[in-house]
């Protein structure tokens, strides 16, 4: 099958089709989209070498269950081994011998076909066109914070999101949709002018802003972004970490503990509230689409990816149409 | 005065008695402490000169109201503008305007006399020696991490601390008190030998423990400690950081994302619940001294407290003879 491979590189190349194991289902894939963390991979993040790619919707060719065959899905990226605590009480994104679809011991979406575990799996309602299914994935990243780090905060908490890229503003979106009045810090007009047409505050420096918020959500998949939000966080206030840097980067730590923050991580989220939404039509998502590429020009596209001005770049795997509602 | 003034270098030497404003209190220091946050300011933490130290018992000598004078006090470091939203609410430790005892903008307890609000002060009880108030700092913010980031977290919960130093002992100590049964993992066999006669394990290697830890303390004054914790603790886990650096660390943040873990910085403590369990004498704090210095030997007493056998170095500077029970 035809496939992006990554091993030093990143080039389009012909691969063996994924052996399905019991219990997996292999998937035809139609669309997937690039991620950061996709970025990441192509830098030396993780030590991954092979399939990237994680964000995706497809159709199942064949598994063990009967009823799912032919069903168009979308599916969670960790397969957990199956065997252990952390998977038997329903956490297998946490299990210790886990694999991650593109990231970690397991080909990814950026192919003709994958395999995952159909318990991974969840079938995509008609109403979703395939443009936005592929957003499944960050979008659940997105709507996470607000389960379960902020579960329970009052939508009136001042909260500002760092980082205008395709991330930030998903997790913009998932703010507004759970009811919070997000501020978002940029650089890029372009992608600031988006969020104002959503009726938010926007700035392009920290020091236009004179508030300091109880929660900051730091999305730029910088290291300056979490030093910005130690700038506009209050004391004892809350910074969630969205985006995973590949170097070790220089932090002050002192700061954390003089202004005694709390500092969270937020990796992956639940599939089914973020297909509600999309089901919905609650989220914009071709706003936050900049190009489609065949799955051929692949190495073009992740150069795309990676400019300034660029936000979610797709792959259009399966060459047909792409329909934008 | 005498004093010990931090300029660059430290010396001992003569200054002005400190003046008292309206509301403050003339303290004569009886006893003082040097911790960790001390001999980072002589090497350059927080760009403080002036005279060092946070850590005391003393005699109210002069103040408002006249039932205070004479009186035997301990004090809470941090004092408030006492004119903003922060001080309104009780908060005084998170003014933006705060001056900190010895470490911000007011000179500290390593001099005959020093001066703070007369609302930061607490009567120490006549069962509790001034060896064991010199500790009340200390222990409160020992303390704190039980009453607040830990608020409600079950006593079975697996609980490990880093770091066998004056903090960690403390913390260590703090934690059994408030019912936990935590491990502790440490460099010095000395030191963790005392920790052995608490009936706790102890751990000199990390690849001894083969346990993993929903919660794990921080109190190795070292960035390989903060490491470490990203090794022994669960995912979805929390490390509370205790002790500030003066540099900036290298920090692999990918971890705390992947990991999904709580970083949470937590510095001072409420001084009752402190003075209450030294009155009761449920904290050993006799172990945990080394040395007690005369206030002019202040510099030798700071090289012997950044030793690595060293546990607290006290300054006698009342020049009094030292009871130990």
């Amino acid at each position: 099958m035809q496939a992006l491979l990554f091993d030093n590189e990143l080039r389009f190349t012909d691969i063996e089709l994924p052996e399905r194991k019991p219990g997996e289902a292999l998937i035809r894939v139609l669309l997937a989209g690039i991620c950061n963390t996709d970025l990441e991979i192509t830098r030396g993040y993780m030590d991954f070498t092979g399939v990237p790619g994680h964000e995706f919707v497809g159709v199942v060719e064949e598994c063990d269950t009967p009823s799912l065959v032919g069903k168009r899905v979308v599916g969670e990226i960790n397969a957990g081994c199956g065997d252990c605590e952390l998977c038997d009480s329903g956490d297998p994104r946490h299990c210790w011998d886990r694999t991650v679809l593109g990231i970690f011991g397991r080909n990814g979406a950026f192919a003709e076909y994958l395999t995952l575990p159909e318990t991974n799996l969840h079938i995509v309602h008609e109403n979703i066109p395939d443009t936005a299914a592929v957003f499944t994935e960050p979008l659940a990243a997105a709507l996470q914070i607000f389960e379960d780090p902020l579960c329970g905060v009052s939508q009136d908490t001042p909260l500002a999101i760092i980082g205008d890229g395709k991330l930030g503003l998903l997790v913009v979106q998932a703010a507004l949709a759970r009811g919070y009045s997000p501020a978002l810090f940029g650089k890029s007009p372009h992608k600031l002018n988006l969020a104002d047409s959503w009726r938010i505050q926007t700035y392009i420096k920290l020091d236009e802003c004179i508030d300091i918020f109880s929660i900051v959500i730091e999305c730029s998949g910088k290291p300056s972004g979490l030093k910005d939000a130690m700038d506009i966080v209050e004391p004892k206030g809350i910074i969630i970490l969205k985006s995973t840097y590949a170097a070790d980067e220089e932090l002050d730590l002192s700061r954390i503990v003089i202004d005694e923050l709390s500092l969270i991580g937020s990796r992956c989220g639940r599939f089914p509230p973020a297909l509600e939404m999309l089901e919905k039509n609650k989220i914009d998502t071709n706003s936050l689409i900049t190009a489609v590429y065949p799955l051929s020009e692949g190495p073009e596209a992740f150069r795309r990816a990676g400019e300034r001005d660029s936000l979610k770049i797709l792959l259009n795997i399966a060459n047909k149409p792409i329909y934008l509602t």
